[in-house]
């Protein structure tokens, strides 16, 4: 490249557009010294007209065919038109930044081939755990590991609402007013908090971790917050358990074990401190052992930072040509790998019965949650004194297969004992 | 490069040695997919002969002048000939990986001035914190980041012997022989436990983040853990903290603050939660915040792990044949920073003064550490009921100058209402 520049297209305009144009002005001598040229935005591109009329282009199509423009970032989100966007950069010859992650995960298998087919690159390090180096960590750091596990806080707008209700004592919805008042969850949360945020973040690193695309759909259980009771919470307390919503993809000698769900993580557990708007992913290698990630998961300039240095780190192999030419992602799309049913995964689970008569609920209980084989490892009944015939029962299993549990609890549910209101089941993360 | 294979030279077959070789062999599968060729390792010097003949070379000079090796791993460590070695084989056209801390703190300006001016590549994540990807992660995952602080848990041997000293409560001379049992310690374990490894790895990262060379003589505070008494740890728990051996590198506006030393950290602290030999770095930038990377930071197949990652990683721009042609490691030699001399860094301490006479002697201590203008947080004094004119005196101080607070110690020590026996001083982090 005989260019005195690198010439970017931004497509997307939003907080996170804007914060990395910013950091682009204010880093101009890092950028310098980092690549040896400096990096302009060329255009920009937005549904209306933005703050730089200079920059401005209507229609990406025209982002896209400028011969100029050696690197295009996406940061529109969704599914379309940003997949258009994301695999005609790469027909076009231009390497591609984005922080997608929607999109990512639901067309890894089309944006990959046609990265391969084309060489060039997506680099996409903002996509998952905002500021956090996890991309570039799992697919180069630990570039010679056997990924055995990973395991990741990925959401921040969620694990906000959590440390909310924990340190406020307050209700689901209590807390996400205060999300939303801080700028940690949007006007229509659903995608955050009913887990598919997350679930997409864990199909990217499962993707990644073992070569092959691993689908949304691959991960049996997607759970999110939103029916979490203060009461549980309070309750887990008292066992020695924080709340956190989790992404787990497990390598099992059956095939990989995926799900997203609220677990509970000891006091001691790393995620235990990992509070507010943080993100935290422990990846374990067969010679590695655990590496733990943690960082910012969202906001403005932590997701805008991650940007840039993709921008920064895949300026340094265009300045070179060579940007693309062997792939930075493993993906081979003959490769299948296999995925445990929903059902045969293994865990402890804490488990709470609201219950209507005292005398022996307990056994009967405990003696229904025996004939399935699930044990329990510690429990806490307590009733109200002033209505005698109500109460609540709260069991810690030891670790047990979920479709047994699941048919245990459809039989005590059926008992006369419980009342209607919901049993409570959330995994213990071990 | 028109060849079939990445052909690899190892210099040093000890532990690590072995290990990387182990690696190499068992993820074939993964270094061909990752890179799209092999990697041979065609010769491996070492100083006596080794279990494959048939690759032994006595001198490392002949695998510095093999035309066919495209990369040389040098894992002898210590100062000299690990510095010939690296710069040699860069001046031949070798790209280098290596785990070698002491050496490239020490020679930072020469070994990257020569990877500069012969345009190859030298890849060293294994030489800080084992197998965590934090070179990577500094250098490339936070690009655009201002880095304002730098703060590790660095050496595995000293973290494992604070960890036996806390979790056994014995001494620290029985928790090292634990770790030299264990494999965490050497026979002479001089450089853990003194500081100097701690300290080569701050200096490594500081150069990284600031693009200047930190000399480990910039370090103004270099202060290991063997002096650590028992006694402390179990009095700064009451107080609701943990001892770590921490290497800190902060920007200030009147330069970097460079130390490394034993620190107290609360037990809410993401350090508190660090044991045994696992190793944690936490970064701070402007636009990300905190970003924390933890694993392990010892073992033969951690640090194994993180060479073959670089091997890998290297390689993948030697294939395109553009290793070191975009400097990896941004360094100026021209470039100064300023650093801020021993004296002047400001922190909150643990002070404990061992007292010969009850009556006046806290507010004696008190008085004096006030005229230096030292304020204290809380104090514990406890006095020995068999033995009335012994005692010892806890103290927290709030945030002071390092200067005064010698000061004060001094007078204090001169007085006669303290025993001979030495006043501790051990800083608290915030």
């Amino acid at each position: 490249m005989e260019k005195n520049y690198i010439n970017v297209g931004l497509i997307g305009y939003g907080t996170v557009g804007k914060g990395v144009v910013k950091i682009l002005e204010e880093k101009k001598n890092i950028v310098l010294r980092k690549i040896g040229k400096p990096i302009r935005i060329k255009s920009i591109c937005d549904l209306s007209p933005i703050d730089k009329p200079e920059l401005y282009v209507k229609n990406f199509k025209d982002i896209i065919k400028d011969p100029k423009i050696d690197l295009i970032v996406e940061l529109i989100g969704g599914y379309e038109p940003a997949r258009t966007i994301i695999t005609e950069s790469l027909k076009a010859g231009k390497n591609v930044v984005s922080a997608n992650k929607a999109a990512l995960a639901k067309y890894w298998d089309q944006i990959f081939t046609t990265a391969q087919i084309y060489q060039k690159a997506i680099y996409y390090e903002a996509s998952v755990g905002g500021v956090i180096p996890v991309v570039q960590g799992l697919s180069e750091g630990l570039a010679s590991e056997e990924i055995l596990e990973i395991k990741g806080i990925l959401n921040g707008t969620t694990n906000f609402i959590l440390s909310e209700m924990k340190k406020h004592c307050v209700s689901y919805e209590e807390a996400l007013k205060s999300a939303q008042e801080a700028g940690y969850a949007e006007a229509d949360p659903s995608f955050d908090v009913n887990g598919i945020d997350t679930a997409n973040k864990l199909a990217i690193l499962a993707s990644l971790a073992w070569g092959s695309w691993v689908k949304v759909k691959n991960i049996s259980v997607i759970k999110g917050i939103a029916d979490l009771d203060i009461e549980d919470i309070l309750i887990t307390r008292e066992f020695g358990y924080d709340v956190k919503l989790i992404g787990s993809a497990q390598k099992t000698k059956d095939g990989i074990d995926l799900s997203v769900q609220p677990c509970l993580v000891t006091h001691e557990h790393a995620f235990a401190t990992v509070e507010n708007e943080y993100n935290a992913i422990m990846i374990t290698g067969k010679d590695s052992g655990d590496v733990l990630f943690y960082g910012k998961g969202a906001g403005q300039l932590p997701a805008a930072s991650a940007v840039v240095s993709d921008i920064i780190n895949l300026s340094k192999s265009i300045v070179t040509n060579t940007a693309g030419i062997v792939p930075d992602v493993v993906y081979d799309s003959m490769k299948k790998i296999k995925i445990i049913p929903a059902g045969k995964s293994k865990a402890p689970y804490y488990l709470r019965f609201a219950v209507l008569d005292r005398p022996n609920v307990l056994s009967k209980i405990s003696g229904i949650l025996s004939e399935f084989k699930v044990s329990i490892a510690r429990s806490l009944a307590q009733f109200n004194i002033n209505k005698k015939d109500y109460g609540k029962i709260a069991i810690i299993t030891h670790e047990t297969c979920s479709e047994n549990l699941e048919k245990a609890l459809k039989k005590i549910n059926a008992t006369k004992s419980i009342t209607k209101s919901k049993t409570v089941k959330i995994k213990i993360e071990i």
